[in-house]
């Protein structure tokens, strides 16, 4: 079987590292002409929008999948006439557009933090009055790791926010004053069946994911699937669906989701049975959903810009390194490590010691 | 970092699987025309005596390694002059010399079955006077899976044995009557550092390994570690180190080792904290050693000559498949699953359940 791939950046990557073990062959579309997935599979140069790679890639693969959010849905939808393309077309025009994920959130019951389209200073002036300071000022489309938002404090702020977006289409957000960022990923089979990983708290710094801590017997484990089961239902989705989740005084209020693997899941290549990645394989191609259980407690730590030394983060006990081989540049994750623990305080130990080791490297 | 390997079939797949996410990256040399680890490196393919090729090898790696323990030891030596190779030469000229390495054995103070070189019927007569009935005449060089063995348990078998070897040069083994068959696996760093796996318990059919199974607090753990621990310093070695050993009533008997990672350790790479593939390179890359401590219970079928769907694998909780790739051929090593289990009744349901399947599939 051969998976084709749009992007063929480390979440490609580790998808082909993943499925070589199931016996599966992976093609990448990506424009970038060095790329660092190519080394587990065949790299097809070009754009997103190459009429001619994408007939490929589609007459080659069994089922094509994307390892980002911004691939416009029209490729998909061309792909989709010849050769099944998962996540859904939908889940990746909702998850490209803040706006209609808002919506969707709201459309399902799904708490989410007060939010309004804004178009110009008048509107953004009329949302506020409403939510209350401070708030976002985000772009509808193309935002990823804090790029395209502005905080805004008081009336002050406004007209240099919306500036700065150069008038792309925005929408404005309450900002919710939570005790944790959580996620939860998820998988759903063609056939409908879902399995459910343990929730993950994460630490971002300057918009970009540091650390994530699998969270055992979280008391809002239930209430993040009952709200992802809606998601994963409401899109008929297949694949990996990661959804961000603000904790607020111990209810869930949902940020945005992504319909792809996701970084804060990097975890569960060494600290759960069935890692995201063989699990979004498994889904896309209809087999049986592999167990999400933690073996143990688990943490990742990204490397933005650099690393240390592989062997400064092996000498940590049940530390395992994951090297991209992508040039180093500021603010570009390059790599991560997953630790591994038997108890809670061991592994905060060991976050510790990794921790001072990443902002040694860390450029941003 | 380049990593050269001697073999492209699956223990050298499994290898660069497990080195990529150390950013490493491999070069495998093999006479094949086609091989299962050229998808995740280069394939040189050629002889192994071939020079250009070694000079190739040599020149554009920064540390060289072997799959197979039957690479001509002039060859490891050709390289070894400009290119650290690991494991060195002296373990593989024992490894490939079934007189030399029970020999070694012997001057280690290691307990072997009974054995004599023998090179006609006379001497295999006198040897067998001393060794008793049943005895295994095998040849001295090139045996594996059972391949070059056969079992006298007459005087009638004697002549009809030494025909079958073609007059290689042999030896005779005493059959030990043991109650399980084990392994030990342990890595040693160039610095010295040593590590040691859990015990393998091993089950054979017609010479070739099915099921390994993890042997958790197993009583002969330390006598093993002693015995491995000999011949690691002795032969001051630099890798995984496999040894076969025999256990005959609560003692353990060696029967043979292999400079290289080993089948019985393939539930290390979802059942130990580290597998042995990593360590293998983690050892001749002198990085720090990974933890090699359980993940619960484990154990590893082969499917010989075909394999299940990989539905019906996936179906059992906790299996992971590991399919190599390679054309289904009668008596060939195609593919393993490991299972994983948290306590020993689990881990025994679900092997029933594969070796269930793997018996339909296998066609030895």
């Amino acid at each position: 079987m051969i998976i084709g791939v749009l992007g063929a950046g480390q979440l490609a990557r580790m998808l082909a590292l993943a499925g070589k073990p199931l016996g599966l062959q992976f093609i990448f579309l990506d424009p970038a002409p060095e790329s660092c997935a190519a080394e587990v599979g065949e790299h097809l140069q070009g754009a997103y929008t190459d009429r001619a790679l994408l007939a490929q890639l589609a007459q080659r693969c069994d089922v094509v999948t994307y390892e980002f959010e911004n691939v416009p849905v029209e490729i998909i939808d061309l792909i989709a006439e010849q050769t099944p393309v998962y996540p859904p077309a939908k889940a990746l025009a909702v998850a490209q557009d803040r706006l209609l994920e808002k919506n969707f959130f709201r459309d399902l019951g799904i708490a989410t933090a007060p939010y309004a389209a804004v178009n110009s200073l008048a509107e953004l002036e009329r949302a506020i009055s409403d939510i209350g300071w401070p708030a976002i000022l985000k772009t509808r489309t193309l935002g990823y790791d804090g790029k395209g938002q502005a905080l805004t404090r008081s009336s002050e702020d406004l007209a240099g926010a919306l500036e700065q977006l150069q008038g792309a289409p925005a929408i404005v957000e309450g900002f919710v004053a939570f005790q944790r960022e959580v996620s939860i990923i998820a998988a759903r089979s063609v056939s409908g069946a879902i399995v459910y990983y343990p929730l993950s708290e994460n630490q971002h710094r300057n918009g970009i994911l540091r650390l994530a801590k699998s969270s055992a017997n979280d008391p809002l484990q239930s209430e993040a699937e009952v709200i992802i089961t809606r998601l994963l239902e409401a899109l008929d989705y297949v694949g990996i669906l990661a959804l961000e989740l603000f904790d607020l005084n111990g209810h869930l209020v949902a940020n945005e989701f992504a319909p792809r693997v996701h970084n804060s899941g990097h975890w569960t290549i060494e600290g759960s049975e069935t890692s995201q990645f063989e699990n979004h394989l498994r889904a896309i191609l209809d087999q049986p959903l592999g167990d999400t259980a933690t073996r143990g407690f688990a943490a990742m730590q990204n490397f933005i810009g650099g690393t240390p030394s592989l062997a400064e983060v092996l000498a940590i006990p049940k530390a395992h390194m994951h090297l991209y081989n992508k040039a180093p540049r500021k603010g570009r994750k390059v790599a991560h490590a997953t630790l591994r623990a038997d108890n809670p305080e061991e592994l905060a130990e060991q976050v510790a010691v990794l921790k001072h080791l990443a902002d040694q490297s860390d450029d941003s």
